[in-house]
């Protein structure tokens, strides 16, 4: 349904681009903006701004950062001899919730998918690699998405790891905490049973 | 789950205001905003104020207008004898997609509902009335939503017609075509009988 105002319009659009949001809820955003007192509308414009201009990436491990250096490369009680691998922002903030990880992250932006084209140049392997040349890293953790993927990213970056020298380890397979083993695919119930450990 | 970075958040909670988006879809929309080209990111914040600035409300129906009245009440075509009262500007848009309405329109932007606070004050009813008076008008048709506030509006705004000696009609209930008798809920279904016709 298109509105004959044009400022509505283009709103609409810009709502739609992003993914996931389809016409009715674009619709429905451009709404809640019209609704918007004076000072919100333009709070709203300018966090749009604000966090495009402000969020950089980290010179060292690409997370995000609104600083050169992100709040954990600067953290100088991390422990900089441990690289834990993802494949996106949001993956270093899940995974920073569980505290287990005492290191540092490298974030890789995406993973390899060749269906997408996207090799090993377009990801930051470069980068990964750069930061290994001081011989200061012990233990590289792949941490990337337990997709077709994820798996093809880890394995290539453990091959030319290995090499130099660096312990290469992958996060585990197996059943969730808390879930139902009748619910659980064959493929996961597969790789638990042969990641078993003694009791 | 926080991120350290201001900008960020500040963006996600601004998503996460809207009807509708949880904190998950906010988080996605905020990494496409990060995501966009310089350009892109300015065309969205502009979008937002633009909409917000330009978008007035008609001063004839109150529906939404990029000029001091909307193309409807502009247009000198539309049968300016017979008016259609809809809740809500988006209302309209559907209504106009069926070409059947040849008058014109007047929005609420509401609907009573003393739950909610919304009383007749509240919504444009009074701007309705004042419509009125010169006695051009000759019907008006109560578009507003089959609901408990949209039918209690009707018939308020109808008890305040009828004096003035015009034609107050409703919007038929009965069966959505295409739809199936089994899934129609009874209110529907009997008032669909209460309404059949001769054929």
């Amino acid at each position: 349904m298109a509105y004959n105002l044009a400022p509505l319009q283009n709103l609409i659009d810009q709502f739609e681009r992003m993914q996931g949001v389809g016409h009715k809820s674009a619709q429905r955003m451009a709404f809640y903006v019209l609704g918007l007192s004076d000072e919100d509308a333009k709070a709203f414009a300018c966090a749009i701004t604000d966090a495009h201009t402000k969020i950089k990436q980290c010179k060292i491990c690409c997370n995000l950062a609104d600083d050169d250096l992100c709040s954990i490369c600067k953290n100088e009680k991390r422990d900089k001899s441990e690289i834990c691998v993802v494949e996106d922002p949001r993956d270093v903030a899940a995974i920073e919730r569980t505290h287990v990880i005492k290191g540092t992250y490298h974030v890789l932006h995406g993973a390899i998918s060749p269906m997408d084209n996207i090799g090993p140049d377009q990801i930051r392997i470069k980068e990964l690699i750069a930061r290994l040349s001081d011989g200061e890293v012990k233990e590289v953790i792949m941490a990337t998405n337990p997709t077709v993927e994820g798996e093809a990213t880890a394995m290539y970056i453990s091959r030319l790891l290995k090499p130099m020298g660096i312990t290469v380890s992958r996060l585990a397979y197996g059943v969730p905490v808390g879930g139902d083993l009748e619910y659980a695919d064959e493929v996961t119930l597969s790789r638990a049973i042969e990641g078993r450990s003694l009791i």
